[in-house]
């Protein structure tokens, strides 16, 4: 049996604040018939990918304009039209959200859909970066960790449908990209593709020092790069990219074989479909000589992994 | 203070099976030479750098010529010269050797001496990598899980002395280099410097088909690389390379800055010196922003990575 699935990241221009719900919908069903038009037959949408990148900024709680950002079920009317286009192009897809619980949690979540429509598997975002509080004298912020809570689900994997191959899929969003315990532990599930959306900064917004947008897309693919490696995985990051809200994102959206090479990769900063014939076969050499976990891996030293939080320096 | 410390790593072409430890002594006295007249203050020699490869051979366990490989002392009149002539010159060194304990034990090790001539810490190689038999009707073999135990210490880091700005060192050794559990243990200990010998095949010296040298060259940089920025830690990877007993081994040793950056490698397939100035506090911003432990990591959720030893896919 073939287990060449035809994968699309769907990389998006930035969603203004002031834009519709609405017209991004209507970009991102445009990025997932450009891809499908293409072959592809699972697309994967960036983090957060429906609104802007709203912990930018500070709003109150229960303010309306935050609550909109948040979906309260998924699917749901606002988004259905994009899940039903999918299902009538027989086209999965992973999109990350903001998710609002119906007894008040809120996460920042991904899911991905199977071609048939259907919710395989959902993720919760663990490694939250930014603040819990808003640092005043500030035009922009970084306040996920005021936002959401910290996810809740662990890094789960779930096998994919007959029709792609039945690989097993894993999820992260954005930051857990740079933290090697969440691509081990899907490693570890034996994850054959890992999904990443995410929008990363490409300055500092408020006009400090710090590393230029190249530095930063070169840190991204990098992550994923090493990270598919050592876990011999297939991985696509995804970006939300460009000047949004004034701020600047960077792009460089990729596809990743399990050797850590890039095999497509995002030119602009803009609305842009990347695509690859991913062969998840191509994961058993890897999964099999070089990183057989069960032949070579040495847990009773890796304790303080799960054992301390910070680093703890010797005298 | 300063923390910029000028570090050489010192690759070394191939040591053949039939060559004098005193020839291959004196090569390594030779790159330590070169390297402190461009002012290095430490310089990082190759894993078994005293002598060939030699589990790619199979040997009795108590054959005279295995037994010749193996270091029962560290120092010892053997190794002494280079030991005399470091102290001399007040220079550092990392070097990797085969141990032979009091008590019959034998490991992959490495230890890192001082600019005074004492040993400042030891390592024993954890992730051994290779078979714990012979392989029937292959010339050429790989022995390490026969020929060694797997290291008993755990990973070590260690402060260096007050004259380098007493950066903290962590120790691996080749095949530990891909796995991102001994990095991490090691950044659990705020290591600012992680200093890694290796011999790596460029091919599969019996024939077989397998990755090419440059993909192997490669994947050595990228584990680097990688594990350098996940950790906001410096690396310097130092090869023995080239043709060995008839066997190729990559070279590509490499200095990586805590971005990940490489700013020295090797362009040669022998003895070699490559040079950077390591800055030390260039490790902070990584350690106090994006990889904060302390904020960032959620070990609650890294559970498989201490709790199991292979992968175990999803039904």
């Amino acid at each position: 049996m073939s287990r060449i699935l035809r994968i699309a990241g769907a990389q998006m221009g930035p969603n203004q604040r002031a834009e519709s719900r609405a017209a991004i919908l209507a970009r991102m069903i445009s990025l997932l018939e450009q891809a499908a038009a293409q072959g592809a037959k699972l697309v994967v949408f960036p983090e957060l990918a429906f609104t802007t990148f709203f912990p930018r900024w500070p709003m109150d709680r229960d303010s309306p304009e935050l609550l909109a950002c948040f979906e309260t079920a998924m699917p749901n009317p606002q988004v259905q039209p994009l899940f039903d286009r999918a299902k009538a192009l027989g086209v999965g897809f992973y999109v990350g959200y903001a998710e609002l619980t119906p007894d008040g949690q809120r996460f920042n979540s991904a899911v991905t859909v199977g071609p048939d429509g259907t919710i395989l598997f959902k993720y919760r975002k663990i490694h939250l970066p930014g603040s819990d509080r808003v640092k005043e004298g500030q035009r922009y912020q970084q306040l996920e960790k005021m936002y959401f809570q910290y996810g809740d689900m662990g890094f789960p994997a779930a096998r994919g449908p007959a029709e792609w191959g039945a690989p097993v899929l894993g999820m992260l969003i954005c930051n857990d990209r740079r933290w090697p315990e969440g691509w081990r532990v899907l490693g570890l599930q034996g994850a054959e593709l890992v999904m990443v959306g995410y929008n990363s900064a490409a300055y500092d917004p408020n006009g400090g020092e710090g590393e230029s947008a190249e530095l930063r897309t070169f840190h991204s693919t990098l992550a994923a790069q090493a990270n598919a490696y050592m876990n011999a995985t297939w991985a696509v990051t995804v970006a939300k990219a460009g000047v949004e809200d004034g701020a600047g994102l960077i792009g460089g959206s990729c596809i990743v074989d399990p050797n850590g090479i890039v095999v497509a990769q995002a030119k602009t900063l803009g609305d842009e479909v990347i695509l690859a014939d991913v062969d998840f076969d191509a994961c058993r050499q890897g999964k099999e000589k070089m990183f057989n976990f069960a032949a070579h891996r040495r847990p009773q030293w890796y304790g303080p992994i799960t054992g301390q939080v910070g680093a703890t320096p010797p005298a």
